[in-house]
């Protein structure tokens, strides 16, 4: 595949995908009950905005996980995506995350011609890269596009960084994305990340995307940091709603883009109406903060700083002690 | 002067100055409203944090701003210094920040020897170069460290930053720092920008400053984003308290750097006993938020967003047009 030239500030690239995954990501924090009129509200902005995919949940195995826990978007069953949106005569495509080990994608994805899913999304860690090809070649032989999340990067030697792009390079996927789960990367490590699989995605001719995290306020920044870089698929969730500090704000990253079809307006509208802040009022909590500044900074999984946010604790120098105590 | 290496992400530089501009720039917020004892347990905590130089606010003309309508930190008289900080036995500096035209600084600024404060810093508009040169030399003179900031520039041609940098270089400031007011610019803009700064630095000997602000949630992405590239002077405050979107967050900052001198726990000891949770208590309002997006996106002058905040609007977009019809 020819590469496109990245581009300049006042440039754009039409390479550039960005993706909605208000629902999948902002899901862990309200466990997926978003009301219908939510998801449609969602829908008819993001294909207003020009959004590229919207991500609607994961594809969750419902033994492991039981539906009366969750919301409907957990699961994504066809049924629910049909009663809720009718169809999608828009020009933007569904995707839906399957987690490898945590979806029993034989029995529960179906062939594409009976779907109104474009895109499955296999998240794995990098220790489970050939369970992770054998979804993405079942999901390929259905009839999907597939892109692959390799998450927890930051904890990952370079080496192992390196198999596994040789793997995923030989799939099926259209597009590996570099996942910073922790938060823990600052752009000038994105910047030699993004280089690092951009240069397999040239090898093996994918799209290499990125998904950020809060943690240490650079969610947005190593977004960026990657699009300047090449990176072509882009994570973003409305006002960043996401696990603990949350991801790249969808409305920051639209008012970046120079692209034209990308409309800013229309996810202002959707805010000014007022459908998040009706999510934080029922009880939803994410956002940058002190105990994800200091998970990003120990490169931890943010768990322990959730539970600090939950438990209302305000004691954060204890709180950095503990993750020390951990080291 | 020789210069130092940038150093990597495990290493750390020596010529690296951290300022906190707390009082400064966060006095924009409530009117320079800090109590005697806020004031005494920053300073207790930036020493202990190993901050280089405290900011304790302006030196403003009270001809030209009633001293009834503000803290004296708006002011900066040497007897308020001496009564709340008694003195200085620490390692850190602390400076002052005087306006070009709002300071009657040959009737203000006492000699070096009579003062407690250790630099100048001299901000000033590109069209009032001059202007700053005298107060430069004035400073220099009376003894004391002096830097500038050249504010606004992300509204200025490239030729006249270029003119300006000539002018700074051949005045004793010790450093000259970039000042994105607005918070318009990106990291990749910065790094253009901190690789102009710095040429010049190496020609004139100087050293070159960051000053961020938050309006696209990006000012510590581009402190670190300067760091990167070579500058040493870096700006920030405890959680970027500062005008509109405020500042880089001394805290993010200091999770960055690596030098030892440097300690995060300081910062989150004074965070975690209230007192900037108190001063937000107490009516000040600064952070991130869609208002400053947009101005800064639009490279404006953060005052209508300021404007916008206060009255409390819920009309984001009504106030998109607006910026609109200013163009």
């Amino acid at each position: 595949m020819p590469k496109e030239a990245t581009g300049t500030l006042l440039s754009c690239r039409a390479g550039i995908r960005v993706v909605d995954a208000t629902l999948r990501d902002g899901g862990l924090v309200n466990d997926f009950r978003f009301s219908d009129d939510f998801v449609r509200a969602l829908f008819a902005a993001d294909a207003a905005a020009g959004v590229d995919y919207m991500e609607l949940g994961y594809k969750a195995d419902k033994d492991m996980f039981d539906p009366a826990s969750f919301g409907a978007w957990k699961f994504c069953r066809e049924a629910d995506i049909e009663r809720v949106l009718g169809g999608n005569d828009t020009g933007m495509k569904l995707a839906c995350m399957a987690d490898v080990g945590r979806c029993n994608f034989r029995r529960d994805i179906c062939e594409k011609g009976n779907s109104l899913i474009d895109m499955y999304r296999i998240a794995t860690y990098i220790n489970a890269i050939p369970a992770a090809v054998e979804m993405i070649e079942y999901c390929a032989a259905k009839g999907y596009e597939t892109t692959v999340n390799v998450m927890a990067i930051s904890k990952e030697k370079e080496k192992e960084i390196d198999q596994a792009l040789d793997m995923l390079g030989k799939s099926p996927a259209k597009a590996i994305y570099i996942v910073d789960s922790y938060g823990a990367l600052y752009p000038e490590e994105m910047r030699v990340l993004a280089a690092k699989y951009l240069e397999a995605g040239d090898k093996y001719g994918k799209e290499i995307g990125i998904h950020a995290h809060n943690n240490q306020d650079l969610a947005f920044a190593n977004t960026i940091e990657c699009v300047a870089a090449g990176v072509n698929y882009l994570d973003a969730t409305v006002n960043g709603m996401g696990r603990g500090a949350g991801n790249c704000a969808l409305e920051l990253l639209l008012g970046f883009l120079k692209n034209p079809k990308y409309k800013l307006l229309s996810i202002l509208k959707f805010l000014e109406a007022g459908h998040m802040q009706a999510l934080r009022d029922a009880g939803a909590v994410w956002g940058y903060g002190l105990p994800y500044l200091l998970t990003g900074v120990f490169n931890r999984h943010p768990s322990s700083a959730i539970r600090y946010i939950k438990e209302k604790r305000e004691d954060i120098v204890c709180f950095m002690n503990e993750l020390l105590d951990q080291e």
